[in-house]
Order: C-alpha cells, then structure tokens, then sequence
C-alpha cells in the first residue's frame, strides 16, 4: 500500500482510538515506514502511535525519525521517558540526536549519564562537522591476536546484539592499537583452532577522526567495503564507519555539489522544511554577486552606446550569443567538475582538458556556426556582413566560453576552492563579458559608420 | 606511497625485468590498487604484470580493470587463456565484462561454455540497461525452510567462497519462490536447533528484474540494506543485487543528473577516455536547441528596435538583468530537481513549492532592487526614471523567474520527463525571454518618446 495512504489510515484509527490497529500495522511495516508515517502525522497524534511501539523497537524507530519531530517529541515527554530512550539509541544516533537538541535537553540528558561515557559523548559531539570523527560508531566487534577462530566466534555470539555490525570485526591490541581485521565470511570458513592473527589481514584500510568524510566515502567506493576502522594519531582505534552511513554522506556531499553548481549556499536542510528566510539567504549571496558582476557586462554594451545606436539589429543577437557562450561554458565545466569530484580528473590533467575543450569547441562552435550563418541569411534573410559578424562570434565565443569552463575548475581545486563554485551562474557571467568584447570588436572590424 | 609513484616503480621493474619485485608489490597491495596501477600502464607492460598475479587474484584483479585495458588484453591473449580468466569471474563481472567485449569476442568465449550457463548469460545480458536485473548477481546463499540453523550454518560454510555475499541468506521453496530472508548476524546469534522458518523475516523487500536500477537504489537508502533479492513475475528468485554495486549506480545517476543538468546528453564514459567528437554529439544537440529558442528572444529585441534606438542606454541594463533572471531561476530549478530526485518533493507538492518560491521570490527580488536602485541613483548617477524601471523589472523577473523555475522540474515529473532537464540552461532561456518582455513594456509606461 501507497505510504500516503497508510498516514491517511493512522489519522483515522488514532481519532477513533483504535490504538489495537495501529500497535498491529507498526508491527507488521518495516522500521523505516513506521518513522516516514509518524514524520507525517501531527506531533501530538505522531507520539501518541511512538508510545504504541515495543520498547525494542522504539530506539530504531526513533532512529530514523526527522530533527523537526524528535524535537517535539523532546518538549512533550518526561525527562525519565526521554533519557531511556536515548539509552537505547545506538551510540552514532545518539551522538546525531544530541547534536541537533537544544542545550538545556542536552544537558538534562547528559546529567545523569555516567562519567565515562560522558566523557565520551562529549569528544564525539567535538569532531569538526563532516569529518569521519562525526559520522562513526564504538559499537563494533574487536578480537584479540591470538584468540582462536572458535572463542573468536564465542565472542561475537555473546556481543553481536549491542553491535552495528559483526561482518568485519577488528583485531586490536591491549592498548587499542589496530593490528588488522578479518571478516565473519572468513571466520565462518575457516577451522574453528586457526588462531586469528594467523587469518587476519593486516594490510587494514583506516582513516583518522580528522580526515573528511567525501575521502571516507572515496575509499568505501574504491575498495569496495562494509565498514572501516576509524584510528587516532597513535593509531588505535576509536571506532569504526559503517556503509549506511556512508550512503547518506555520499548522498549529501552529491547534493551540496549541485546545490553550489547552482549557485546556492550548500544546505542540508530539505526543500520542505527550510523556511523561506532561510532559503532567501542562502540564495542572496551569489544572486548579488553575480548581479553586480554583470552590471560590468552592461558597461561593455555603454562604451559601444554610439555604435550600437547606429547599429541597433546587432542588439538582437545578444541575447543568443550570451546564451550560447554561457551554455558552452557551463557544460565544459560541469563536465570537468563532475569529474574532479569522481577522482577522473586530477589537476595534473589541466592540459589534457584543455586541449580536449579546444577540439570539441572547434567542433561545436563551427557547427552551430555554419547552421546560424545558414538560418539567418536564407531564413531571416539578414545581410551576408551581419550574419558573418555574428557567426564569427559564435565560434570564438563557444572557444573561449568551453576553454574557460574546464580551466576554471581545475584552477579552484589547485588553489583548494571547490571547484563546484566555477558552474553555470559565474561561468555565464565572465563569458557573457567575453561574448559582448568580441561581438562588439568583430562588428567594428566588418562594418563601417 | 601515492599511487602516480608507485606507477613510475612499476614502469621502471618491468623494464629491468625485475618481475619479482613486482610481484611481491602487487601480493602487498589492495587489488584495487593494483588494478588502478595496471589500467595506468600501456596494454603490453599492463598485460607482463597481470600475467604475474596468482590465479585466484587474478580474476578480481581484472574485474576492476578499465574497460579500455580490458579490451585491449582480450585482443592479446589467447583463446584459452581469455577464457579461463572469464570463468574466474563471479557472474555479475561477466555479464560486465561480456556487454562491453566486441561481438565475436562474445561468441568465441560462449562457445564452449555449458548449454546451461550460456541460457542464464543470454537472458542476463538481454536485461534492460538500468533494470534491476542488469546489476543483479546470481551468487548468493539460498537456504530452504526446514533446515536448522546448524545445517544452515554447514551450508553456507561450505559454499561461502563462491558466493558474492553471505551475511543475508534467502529462503526459497522447491520452486524457488522467495519466502523469506535471513542474515547471518541472526543465524550466529541462534540457537543451532532453530528452524530457518521460525527465524527467517518473511517481510521481505524485494524488486522485480525490470524495476528501475534508480527505484533499487534508493531502496537501499531507505532501508540500510547490504543486499536485495530480485524476483520475476512469479515471485521466484532470479538474483541478488549487493551494496557496492549500488554505491556505484549511485553516483552514475548523479553523474546523470548532473550532465542533464548542464545541458549534455549523459554519458558514463569517463571524462578522460571520450573522445572530442563524442563529447561534441553529447553536447551539439542543447546547444542547438538552445541557439535556436535563444532567437526568439533576439526577436523581441527587434520589436522594439525603435524604442531601443531612442533609450540605447536600457540597452546596458539587459545583460544584468537576463543573468540575475537566469541564475535566479536555476536556483530555484537546481532545489526542485535535486528534492525530487532524494524523494525529499512529491508532485503533489506543486502548490506547496510555488507558494515557497513565490516567498522567497519577494524576498529576493525585493532586496535585489533595492542594492540596484541605490547603486544606479547613487554611484552610477542613472536618472530616477531608468533606475525605476530597471528595479521594478528586477522584481517582476525574479518572481516569475523562481516561479518558473520550481515549475517547471513538477511540471516534466508529472509528465514522465527527467525533471534533470529542466534545469539552467532551458530556465535561462525562457526567462531571458520573460526579462526582456517586462523590461521593455515597464520602460514604456515609464518613458514617453
């Protein structure tokens, strides 16, 4: 059943009260259907089904719950009520949740909690934003070297329940330091008296809590892997990525790249839920900036004022020609940003982009040249001089414009900018002055006043 | 080391002959990396250093060569060789391997290959491109009902090194239905005298071998799965698809939808491997269609040649005020199409995005105004009259260049068009259009000549 419909139903039976048929439904929908429903339900009506759901399965749930809901729910219940429940969380949710609580919910919570994992929660609510520190979990299986695959198995039997995941567990010495993993599949296989620093392999893929999480999810793609092994400067181990997490990183850093190829302050917040301030802020810096850029464009039309006053058809075509340029330039560009961000283009390559954007914009640019040379003088019939001075600036524009668009990119990411930054709007914007010079420049080599 | 140097080392050792030092390289290094090193190196010296890979590394080794290198060995070696490789592969690697290969490289390796194996090749590579069915793999544990855990557990030991993935078993019925999963976590957690049918989640999230390889992944989002079962018509189980092979259809679809935003035909050859007239097709076609619809704005220009002629200076104006038309409206496209594609917008939204765009239109558009007026009164020292004009049409453009702009996307998803398209390029065109209509009809209400 459509989930639409299914909110429709919950409505109705918690106005009827009929809390048997919710309580069966949420037993029988995935986790992550129950959380979608209860996101769209009103708060009150939401917590009244959450108070519904096995105490088990209140944690997952909650898990996945959006902040506006988890919110409400924090203002609504008892403090007891809130503090079991984020105890059931697991340790990566929990950290997420407190990161988005108001302070005085975070405290309340926190007070109670025991020293030790105090301590903890508050070093992993410090690891920078968008670093592997703040997207890991403790809960993973560590194994010790000379264990044997049998009483390895042993250990994962008795801990498996508390952990995220026991498909890689990670062998670790007495002062945590990192020696290698083995997987499950390997320990399934192999004889029950193998010990495990015999089986385990020792060439490890980690990363440090500091690195980015864009290079985490580089490597998880590269090597193929389930979950990797976060390390300190010393290189012991503080706990472990696992792949779901990195599905949303990857998801995230993909829509911050469009967000800023679309000259749009990156935002995580959804479409839906941001308020419109919101969204006229993070859209104001770059509408301004680029506005103020393009009142330079119109100074190029102000010097040609006279010309163009004698020649008032050359205004006609600017439209075409800037949006020409700009469309050339913003594919080139959004090629070469794209495959930056892949790891297909390095910087090393800028000459190699370079040429291909020359060849390709010779292609394109007498291409579309020959057929606007062609419409204009047989269709729109407009003199032979006119036609050649626009299409002449056709082909030099679409040149500049795509030699522009993959150099700068690659000039962003040398000097450490995100490339994504050198899409369409900024790109249009300095092609478009480009376009105006050389239209303007051709026209006065070609016709006379 | 970087992977460039250790390129250079590699180069360096097979010109000396010194295959032992690159082969113990190659046994130290992850495959992927000796993949990567392999597809750097030109088709002979790659084809020396494979050859010197242990057999059984051999085969992973080369599912992860580039398509050209792969080529490029299938042309060198022989018969036998080439096809021993392709039985080492796991499936879901052969049916990739054997969709890129020239014709009669197909035929000669499905020569030989058992009656059997050659239908089940056939009716994979016969799969849709971007179906379930063209990612899926056949090497997966399927488990029957009235097994135990104990025997379930045999099983899978005794066939895990063939299979793909182990930690989630399905069970299947004489005719292998699918009736149920299992994951591993749970079978080692179990009590050995457990039924499979008493443990198994017959809740089971399944896609069919022609749904939407993009409907697949973003099952994988939502339900933080490791792997999925593919089913046919009947509900038999045809195939598994695993998370890597889901990560990498992931990023293709934003490659997808990142190009369709930039106005390119997608393509999933890398930047570096296409070739210029390659990359000039995949982009000849919007630029065409762009220039073309661009005229039409050029032909509003020409309507109001005369007045134009009598105010050239309204003529400095149009560049700005197309680019903060354009830019203004691909912000809004930019978040409807990304928020469509994360499921975070439904259609049904429609009412819901134009009043939010209406909103932050007003915002925008006003606060634009205002910094333009300022700037032309002020320091650009423009008359009243002209700075008015300029403003009012500022305002009127960015509205209905948001409005448009969070249009349109809805608009191209309720009728089955990828929302992708309507991005930048064909906003900046339309509302180039929209601007120069209001700037000239407020100009003339303003300005009598």
């Amino acid at each position: 059943m459509h989930i639409e419909k299914m909110e429709e139903l919950f409505r109705q039976w918690l106005q009827e009260k009929n809390f048997l048929a919710v309580k069966k439904e949420m037993s029988r929908l995935p986790v992550q259907d129950v959380a979608e429903i209860l996101n769209h339900l009103d708060a009150k009506n939401s917590l009244l089904a959450f108070r519904l759901l096995p105490k088990d399965g209140a944690a997952e749930v909650f898990s996945y719950l959006s902040d506006k809901i988890r919110v409400a729910f924090s203002q609504m219940i008892e403090e007891d009520e809130l503090k079991s429940l984020v105890e059931d969380l697991f340790f990566d949710d929990k950290i997420d949740f407190l990161e988005e609580m108001p302070a005085n919910v975070v405290k309340k919570i926190l007070q109670t909690t025991p020293e030790s994992e105090r301590r903890l929660i508050n070093q992993f609510l410090n690891y920078p934003e968008d670093s592997a520190g703040s997207i890991m979990t403790i809960e993973f299986v560590d194994l010790k070297a000379d264990m044997t695959v049998a009483q390895a198995l042993t250990h994962i039997r008795y801990t498996a329940p508390k952990k995220e995941t026991i498909y890689t567990c990670y062998v670790i010495d007495q002062e945590r330091h990192l020696l290698g993993v083995v997987s499950l599949k390997d320990l399934v296989v192999a004889d029950p008296d193998t010990r495990i620093e015999d089986l385990m392999d020792k060439q490890v893929i980690a990363v440090k809590t500091h690195d980015d999480r864009e290079f985490v999810s580089s490597l998880f793609k590269k090597y193929d892997l389930l979950s990797m092994p976060v390390v300190d400067q010393e290189n012991r181990l503080v706990g472990i990525i696992t792949i779901d997490d990195v599905m949303d990183v990857l998801e995230a850093e993909n829509t911050e790249d469009i967000q800023r190829m679309g000259g749009i302050s990156p935002t995580e917040e959804s479409y839906i839920s941001q308020s419109p301030f919101t969204m006229a802020k993070n859209r104001l810096f770059w509408l301004m900036a680029l506005m103020i850029s393009a009142t330079f464009t119109g100074r190029i039309i102000q010097k040609f004022e006279d010309f163009l006053q004698n020649m008032v058809i050359l205004a006609a075509f600017i439209p075409m020609l800037m949006d020409t340029g700009g469309n050339a330039g913003s594919q080139s560009s959004t090629m070469v940003i794209r495959g930056l961000a892949l790891g297909e283009i390095k910087t090393r390559d800028v000459f190699r982009v370079v040429a291909k954007e020359f060849m390709v914009s010779v292609i394109v640019g007498l291409s579309l040249a020959g057929l606007n040379f062609l419409r204009l003088v047989v269709i729109e019939q407009v003199s032979t001089t006119i036609s050649l001075v626009v299409s002449l600036t056709l082909v030099v524009t679409v040149i500049m414009a795509k030699i522009v668009g993959g150099l700068l990119p690659l000039l962003a990411k040398m000097v450490k900018i995100d490339p994504a930054i050198m899409a369409s709007p900024l790109i249009t914007t300095i092609v478009d002055a480009m376009a105006l010079v050389v239209y303007f420049y051709i026209a006065g080599l070609f016709i006379k006043i």
